[in-house]
């Protein structure tokens, strides 16, 4: 294994732009993945692993994770302690890192699945615990416009693999979207006037639209859907943590 | 208004150590609370505003919020924007801070209501998107036992003011609290042999625990209770983050 030790090596250069520029991203359709559990999780899952990169210390105590990674990627690097350092986005860092290629992001839609559609939900975590919880409930895909950036690495971490497991299809426009489908479409709007979600029939295929976490959805994504839901809320509170609401919606979903 | 422009200053210090240190918090019974809305949330709620601080910038644009907070705190301070940008833990400040009064956390349980009980919830993000749901779904109260410091500035942030309007009990013995209630209670737990909370009758007054973020609920807390109960899962998730399972199992509480 080809060692690395010098901080300003231009594939270690271009890993740590990776992890921190969503344009460098998008632009070379690769993303950067940070840990053992994480990097293997996402060579099992067939996430094309282009280069990986380990110290030594991360060669003997996450040698099985290794394994899977190293089967899947014919080009892997040791890297000193101090290039890990540098690569590292958490503050424990387990010293396994990859560049991935991006995933097919173009998936289609299944008319009797149900589906959370995402409309620019900026808190990257946030973004990763919806992915979980979607995935962990049993939802059939995430649809997720513009500004929502899976490929974010605190985005990848809160995830903990589902967002690389799951269909997530990324769309440049949810309201033409949502407007061309025969399925339910639902906006979720703290609003009292909006039907409670326990009372929507949500038989037979069905995408419900999470909003931006300050902003909601806009007006545009809330006209082009059928139906504007609520969960109904008691006390003071005006709204739920967008993960929190998600979490319910998507339960309800598929209750 | 006195004005306040060295960072030395002694009342500066102690605002900067109750932001940081849970131990200071506790020792002092008093904790750092940071925004306009916040501020003047936790002044209507009736907590007790032992002093405040605000930039003059924060007198003009956040006059309504501030007006609120003056009439509630006698000992109010004019800062310079050197000393607010010291206090603050956010990126945008808005110049404005309050020392308060912890409020009283020993409140009774009643018999025949809904609660959640946290042990050990680490996360601040996650405490604080708790509490919100808790409060939006219309819970009784919340229970948190030792590890759990919702007088954090980031969990305090992300409650949105719903941790000091809604009925928070810290208890420094869950197990023993739950082994001497007639309520049910019940043991949030992600393995498959356990009860599927929607099937559990849950009429009546309950405590619902959730446990720490990695390592769940410890046995004794487990053992403690009457009912061990799961959210089912799909996908190859293995759990949800703990701020998304206290969001469904409130629900399912008051469904």
């Amino acid at each position: 294994m080809e060692r690395i030790t010098a901080r300003a090596n231009e594939k270690i250069k271009y890993a740590v732009q990776l992890s921190s520029s969503a344009s460098k991203r998008n632009e070379n359709g690769e993303f950067f993945l940070e840990g053992a559990r994480l990097c293997s999780d996402a060579a099992v899952s067939g996430i094309e692993i282009v280069r990986a990169f380990f110290t030594s210390d991360a060669l003997t105590k996450y040698e099985r994770y290794i394994a899977d990674i190293t089967s899947a990627c014919s080009e892997c690097y040791e890297i000193s302690k101090e290039v890990a350092s540098k690569m590292s986005d958490t503050g424990s860092a387990q010293g396994v890192f990859c560049i991935c290629k991006m995933k097919d992001n173009s998936c289609q839609i299944n008319p009797d699945g149900k589906y959370l559609a995402l409309e620019n939900v900026q808190d990257p975590s946030n973004l990763g615990a919806i992915c979980r919880s979607a995935e962990a409930i049993g939802l059939d895909g995430l649809i997720v416009s513009g500004g929502c950036d899976i490929y974010n690495p605190k985005a990848l971490r809160a995830a903990m693999g589902s967002s690389l497991r799951m269909p997530v299809m990324l769309c440049d426009n949810l309201s033409e979207l949502l407007s061309s489908t025969d399925m339910l479409t639902i906006a979720s709007v703290p609003r009292k006037d909006a039907e409670d979600i326990r009372k929507v029939n949500k038989d037979g295929g069905v995408i419900c639209c999470i909003g931006n976490e300050g902003n909601g959805l806009t007006d545009e994504v809330i006209n082009a859907c059928k139906v504007r839901a609520t969960i109904p809320m008691e006390g003071r509170a005006e709204s739920f943590n967008a993960s929190a609401a998600a979490a319910i919606l998507a339960w309800e979903l598929k209750r």
